[in-house]
């Protein structure tokens, strides 16, 4: 029996990042489709609580069953899972290919990556894709052949002790990749800034925009493989305890509690 | 000099919360609020890239300056630091009381706690407060007195190698918390189930509700801690790698890279 691969983004239905992980998908196993019906990045791990959410099946991929969703990535994954999968196993969820870099910490941000942690917190392994093209007329060519590649290894081998997979792809043709590298999240920040302006009425407003800062060179990040040419993958987690800082944390037990 | 502490939340600057919040830290540093104009539960680490945002103080608080903002929680983060700071340091980012847990896998789904993170990601010491009590009109008594001690404690000591704690506390009057417990985040996931219905138009729509289920019984976590009567506090991080499962998935890297 075909693997059952659950597909979504964040870029939305009609992107042609998703066409491209669909043609993929395809040739691996059976493939459903749940995605936003309008772009939805920089949404993170938003859900839809206070709103009624609508699906409808929409014919966009000839015979594979797809369907939009007016809510976010992760409302998504969990209609898909709950109401049109009715919680059959899925083996697989991908997400993306995301127009636009997902590495360091834009996975926080991630509408994309948001998705796949929202499946592999449902115990379903997943791999989000991004590649670093933001225009909608990217060459996906190499990140088709590294997909393909990637969750055939996943599927055939699993994904060791992970359960989500944070894959980057280079703007570079095929021959300059130079494969895949398994590395973890570089630490960086957006240095935000906010252009002030006023809307026809005359009113004041905001609009986010920034540049990225790296605040690291370890060679064992995201970042470096993408700057020398690999393919990036993390390993990624939902469980954010920062063990590392439980013990030294836990003095503060006896100031608060004795005072 | 007063330590500067910015107060923020998900529940809206009108949330009886964030009052109760604003009343301990005024009495501990000099306070600026920037808080959305409307509920923003389960927005998680959303941002708005696409739309303007507006920024307007208000006078809700008395002599503290307070904005609300049109945008997510972690936009009035971006927007205190930026625009109405205007890069001054801040000592410390509180955000809450939120109106319900945060414990567990709520975390990321959680506007209080993203706005949190964003203060940390951007090297702010940071604590999201969240009260077990759904209820607009909830009792804080017990929650601000354990949030004055453990922002007192924080300004003072610090917060060891943490960058931000997730405290969650539980709905009991003040003489039945047994203290602060500082442990991780347990296991658990939200089995949503979707109420499916027709709008007046007769189109239908799907509306999000669920359980928890907790998938541990480890005394070490927020769950447990709460469970027994403790306030949990939980170092978090933004670091999403899997740190534990590197090694085993970079068995990959041979596969793909070979073939």
């Amino acid at each position: 029996m075909k693997p059952l691969i659950l597909v979504t983004n964040d870029d939305g239905i009609f992107a042609p990042g998703i066409k491209a992980l669909i043609e993929v998908a395809r040739e691996l196993g059976e493939v459903v489709v749940v995605a936003p019906n309008s772009p939805q990045s920089g949404q993170g791990h938003a859900i839809t609580l206070t709103e009624p959410l609508r699906l409808h099946k929409v014919d966009v991929f000839g015979d594979i069953p797809a369907y939009e969703c007016s809510g976010t990535p992760v409302d998504c994954v969990k209609l898909a899972k709950q109401v049109i999968l009715k919680n059959r196993k899925v083996d697989l969820c991908v997400s993306g290919i995301n127009h636009g870099s997902n590495a360091s910490i834009n996975i926080i941000y991630s509408g994309t990556m948001s998705a796949a942690m929202e499946a592999s917190i449902e115990g379903i392994p997943s791999i989000g894709f991004s590649h670093l093209d933001y225009s909608f007329e990217a060459d996906f060519s190499a990140a088709k052949h590294y997909a393909k590649k990637i969750i055939e290894h996943t599927l055939k081998e699993g994904m060791g002790d992970a359960k989500l997979l944070n894959v980057n792809i280079p703007n570079l043709p095929l021959t300059e990749i130079k494969g895949v590298k398994v590395c973890r999240q570089a630490e960086g920040t957006w240095n935000e800034e906010f252009v002030e302006s006023k809307d026809p009425r005359g009113q004041s407003y905001y609009w986010m925009t920034g540049s990225f800062s790296l605040h690291t060179d370890d060679k064992n990040t995201d970042i470096w493989a993408l700057q020398n040419n690999y393919i990036s993958v993390v390993p990624s987690k939902h469980d954010l305890t920062d063990h590392h800082a439980l013990i030294s944390v836990t003095e503060m037990e006896s100031s608060v509690n004795q005072s």
